[in-house]
């Protein structure tokens, strides 16, 4: 089982890179870090039930396994370059296998990453993605640097994925809005061509994991500064206002998890170039509030008015 | 949970290495690879009831996730570097973190190596670890490279790992050879020191962590040769012997898993001088056999008989 699938995953990855001196096939892989950059590494582990619903289909897991792992490349600045894949299969189903390979695969394509290892167990279904990036020294961007003064910027739209998963969690919804928004929960885009733009831009940066909320108060509390959000300003998908209206589609947006998209502050000036630089970016970015002196996030409605905010991170599937 | 588990790790490992440019704590850590060195990466994992029995104490769980890819390491020639530790646990349940912690950081602090990353989800108990290692380039022992004639080398003893699972699921034995035997399986080495020193020694090079015949049998596919085994020249310790007798010893010696001892080939008069080196190498070596023409490995009695062999793989808890 173990060597069918992680073949078949890079049959279908089929990634010459000149810096995998020797890939799958041996006790381990060997690389080479070119002189003049740093090494990027995360890992994170998919559980079946935990991080997607039973029935997910599998090739959104190989999807997902790896885009959750992208995004952290993302939000440091970094190209992706090789991943090892860690798979716990409850059995070695064929079609199964075949598909979730396709789905990591397909996303792999992408950035021209290699899959360089790998290991199949049997075992309730769980899958971790250690992926590796590279930037020039000295250039990640970091959690750490935001300054009083900053726009609060967020690429994409928010609240999306959380959405989705209420829509499957209440049996579905048939239309292509809410096919849309499920989409955007078993297939999110990491904004690595962003992450690539922020360089040398991006004063502080990280992924939306865990809901715009969490995530931009580790920004502050890395960075010892305080958030100030007008939420009149959170971008929403035409799906998200459509299925739910905007006063659900807010808290999606501020609570909701999975969305993977970055949150960034820039001096002022930046942010308005940036805003007009769709097309570097890979997708929109949007101004969404300031940085402040103090600490916490606090956030607003367009009339000036604070929302109280339930601090929450995204539990993913607690019952 | 996710934090309290792996900072717990990283205060008790408490490395400081120069090439972790920032460890735990953003999305993903940085890391330097010194000009001339390659990078060797390695993924694996322990899901409970298949590589560790129910009711495996915590410690001797988080020192193997770490021992067995450390073995892949060795198997390279690879010094240990970094570490990412990727767990899902049923509950967070504090002294098991706590001794989960404590085994994996004993192992670590032996090699000065830092964890970097992590990851703790919910879900039945499984790890896994990549780790990191570092050698000059070029220099990697892989397991192409055996030559006809070479000698047939294993580090330590064989089939002590299989015989404590034997032990554990016969439910138990109290002396102290057996104590011995399940220790070997709860903690094996990793043959670091050994695989530094086989660096421009040895053609070619794995761990036995599916038994003897298995990986043995990867080096010859991988070189194109065959292998000729004399079991009554195979290692065994004094505990094997005693609980289980010589001709149970040599079953588990050649069939057994989870040994995690280097079997490497290398010309005759090296094996010499590497069987008198025990000091470099940490361990003892032993010569067992030498490189033949054709394929496959075939193994002997000291008569010259050849024996009938059970080729498969180690199927860890297989019911």
């Amino acid at each position: 089982m173990e060597f069918s699938l992680i073949d078949r995953i890079r049959e279908l990855t089929a990634q010459t890179r000149e810096d995998v001196r020797l890939g799958i096939g041996d006790d381990a892989a060997l690389l080479r870090v070119p002189d003049g950059q740093e090494l990027v590494v995360a890992i994170d582990t998919l559980v079946e039930g935990v991080h997607f619903p039973l029935g997910t289909a599998a090739a959104d897991i190989g999807w997902k396994a790896l885009a959750v792992n992208l995004s952290d490349m993302a939000a440091m600045g970094a190209a992706p370059a090789w991943a090892l894949l860690a798979l716990t299969l409850p059995n070695g189903e064929a079609a199964f296998v075949d598909d979730l390979a396709a789905g990591f695969a397909q996303l792999a394509r992408q950035y021209r990453l290699a899959l360089v290892g790998g290991d199949t167990t049997r075992g309730p279904l769980a899958l971790s993605v250690a992926v590796h990036g590279l930037l020039p020294s000295g250039h990640a961007l970091l959690r750490a640097g935001a300054q009083v003064g900053d726009a609060i910027c967020v690429t994409g739209t928010l609240g999306d994925a959380a959405a989705g998963l209420e829509l499957l969690r209440a049996g579905g919804g048939a239309d292509a809005h809410a096919a849309y928004l499920v989409e955007r929960l078993h297939r999110p885009t990491p904004r690595i061509d962003a992450g690539l733009a922020l360089r040398g831009q991006a004063h502080a940066c990280i992924d939306v994991s865990d809901g715009l909320l969490a995530d931009l108060g580790h920004i502050c509390a890395a960075s010892g500064v305080g958030a100030r959000i007008d939420a009149s300003l959170l971008p929403f998908s035409p799906a998200l206002l459509n299925v739910f209206g905007a006063h659900a589609a807010r808290e999606f947006a501020l609570s909701g998890g999975d969305d993977y998209e970055l949150c960034f502050t820039v001096p002022v000036d930046r942010a308005t170039a940036l805003q007009s630089n769709r097309v570097q970016l890979g997708c929109a970015a949007t101004v969404i509030g300031h940085v402040v002196e103090g600490s916490g996030v606090h956030a607003y409605d367009g009339d000036g008015r604070e929302l109280a905010l339930e601090r929450r991170g995204w539990d993913h599937f607690r019952a």
